[in-house]
């Protein structure tokens, strides 16, 4: 089953607060995406389209998915946007890798976009609030930062994690973005900075979490055997799995770990029949520090309790046991929601070829996962890739 | 390729103005879906699910399919939302319907939920409105009835339709929906009714338009080899298809048909292997009742121009040439969004079993269609069932 779809061209546009609409952002990367297929592409040989994205661009545009093949000029072709908060393109992508899968369809395109910076504030909050459990958090006036902050301090209370390897996350992750070109932020912090920013929820301050970004970014799928007449180099999908989890913190068994990620990984592991260990380098659902922590060891690439220790003894970079967010992760790079995880694609996309910034790429990587979560774990998407 | 899909169940909650909230409607409709699986099925055997919606259940609540999904017991699972305005559900079941052509699943579940009267009417415009396009329409003041009007004017200038012909859309749908317990309206009307209601766009009345419902509709759905294990009766997914068209009017070659109901509907004949003239019966998207008459045209059950004769002469009623809205229609069975697409399949589901209330029941109906359109025309989806 493994390695049927594999991907042919990846773009995307820069992640930042930008001054452009949510249909130039989509067209920026859907264009990047179509000129990065080493052959070349027709675009009238896309089929179809799965489009993730959240927040309506700026809250004002419906029907997204046919507005923006639109704006492309893929009219006519049968698209639909796929919504599942922060993990939305995906679960774009899973629903793609099942559409070439059943063999009825030769290409399409994945895509993510999200305009958030023309929402205001009281919008903003509230399209990210939403992805929580509203009647027992939101409401309740607990925010993403408060909601990963009670998983940090249980963590840091359970493991003996220190905030400092909380910290090192972010310091990591900035290092790498202040080397992508696309990424949100391009300069590099001190551990100190990190430490002394404002506080946004005991223990995480303003430097734990990602910043509220726009961006598009976008993928071209074929099924396997018709790779290589777009690409010498395609990368394929070993793995596609996803899960849900309970929406509120209190429902959950163990608020250290995410469920959902435990058993879409195990599920990837099955499907790609690898290991842990065998992943060369993973683009993790980072929102907060802690995230990236948690979901080292959810995902089994050290034991539960080591994710901390790992990040401080630089396990997690290049050079380590795997690299870790080498695209700034949605930490540095950013984190437009809907544009996230075809986001992460693009990284794994240019690592596997060897195309990535000369100070991030990972020396001869050949397999690589994502990980992208919705809300603070409701829903969860696990990828795998190869050369 | 076709039929290789089967629906083993369905069911719903009533449409209309309900006090019940979106998780008890969602509810509702999964366990009576459940519970009509004749040899019965364990809820644990469900491995995805597809689930339409759109206005985020009164705007309150996001990550909207881990939650309904965790609501009735299908904890864990992979879910995600598909969200195409009025034609979420249908994308929600073609997704599906590739995912169990993957091979990689043997059960799902298809689903659509909307609570829209909890929204204020501001809001509720908004999310409406959304669905068209919103820099050339929405935002110059054009509501939904506005650009049907301008199609309905445009069709009786170039084709002669008669103001009555509209009317009887609405008629001959009330007619049916008093016969169906789960309709939004219960009750028959009058042609004059319809020809003396508040104009809402000129020739437009009240009594043209479909209403504000609430509603879930849920279906259960393998690969046809397993059906039979779950029930003697299964119905076949012969064809899916779906297309977009530009969201504004004026973009538009003819605003007397929809070209992506024109370019579904080809696609879809061509799956299954059939002519408009084999299908029995047709739910198909009339939240306005020109937008039925000129369905009848593009799906190819009548020429261009006499959707108009045919609903006056009776052609489209039970007994006629084709059975078309036998549920109530959107129009007076309800058009809860998200709800709506799956909530044909629902009917289509009774009507091939015979298990319709016998007033509306389509002797002996052994192949339907169902067309469902998001915005003005937008998005299409269109599929064909068999028994």
């Amino acid at each position: 089953m493994a390695g049927e779809v594999a991907i042919v061209g990846a773009g995307q546009s820069r992640f930042g607060v930008l001054k452009e609409g949510i249909k130039s952002l989509f067209a920026q990367a859907f264009f990047e995406c179509l000129d990065s297929v080493d052959k070349g592409m027709d675009p009238r040989q896309v089929q179809e389209a799965f489009v993730g994205s959240m927040s309506f661009g700026g809250g004002q545009l419906g029907n997204l998915a046919a507005l923006m093949t639109e704006q492309v000029g893929l009219t006519h072709i049968p698209a639909r946007k796929v919504e599942n908060a922060c993990a939305s393109s995906s679960y774009a992508l899973r629903d793609a890798w099942f559409a070439l899968h059943s063999g009825m369809l030769d290409v399409v395109l994945v895509a993510g976009v999200e305009k958030m910076t023309d929402l205001p504030s009281d919008r903003r909050r509230y399209w990210l609030g939403v992805s929580g459990d509203t009647e027992w958090e939101r409401l309740a006036g607990t925010t993403f930062a408060g909601l990963y902050a009670l998983m940090a301090s249980r963590h840091m209370h359970e493991y003996g994690t220190k905030r400092e390897s909380l910290a090192q996350v972010a310091v990591k992750n900035h290092r790498y973005a202040s080397h992508n070109p696309k990424a949100h932020f391009q300069r590099p912090i001190k551990l100190e900075q990190v430490l002394e920013a404002p506080m946004l929820a005991q223990p995480l301050t303003l430097y734990d979490s990602c910043p509220v970004s726009d961006g598009a970014s976008a993928l071209l799928l074929t099924r396997a055997e018709l790779a290589k007449s777009f690409t010498d180099s395609p990368v394929y999908i070993q793995a596609s799995s996803g899960a849900s989890d309970f929406l509120a913190l209190h429902d959950r068994e163990d608020i250290t770990r995410v469920d959902g990620t435990v058993k879409a990984a195990k599920e990837a592991y099955r499907q790609a029949h690898l290991s842990p260990g065998e992943v060369d380098m993973a683009e993790i659902h980072d929102a907060f520090t802690i995230g990236e922590i948690m979901a080292l060891e959810d995902l089994g690439f050290c034991s539960k309790g080591q994710g901390g220790v790992w990040t401080l003894e630089g396990r997690t970079e290049i050079g380590g046991d795997i690299a870790v967010n080498t695209s700034g992760g949605l930490k540095a790079k950013g984190h437009p929601l809907g544009a996230t995880g075809a986001g992460q694609v693009v990284e794994v996309f240019k690592q596997l070829r060897s195309e990535a910034e000369k100070a991030r790429q990972v020396s001869g990587a050949e397999v690589a996962l994502t990980h992208n979560v919705g809300g603070s774990g409701a829903t969860v998407a696990v990828h795998i890739f190869s050369r």
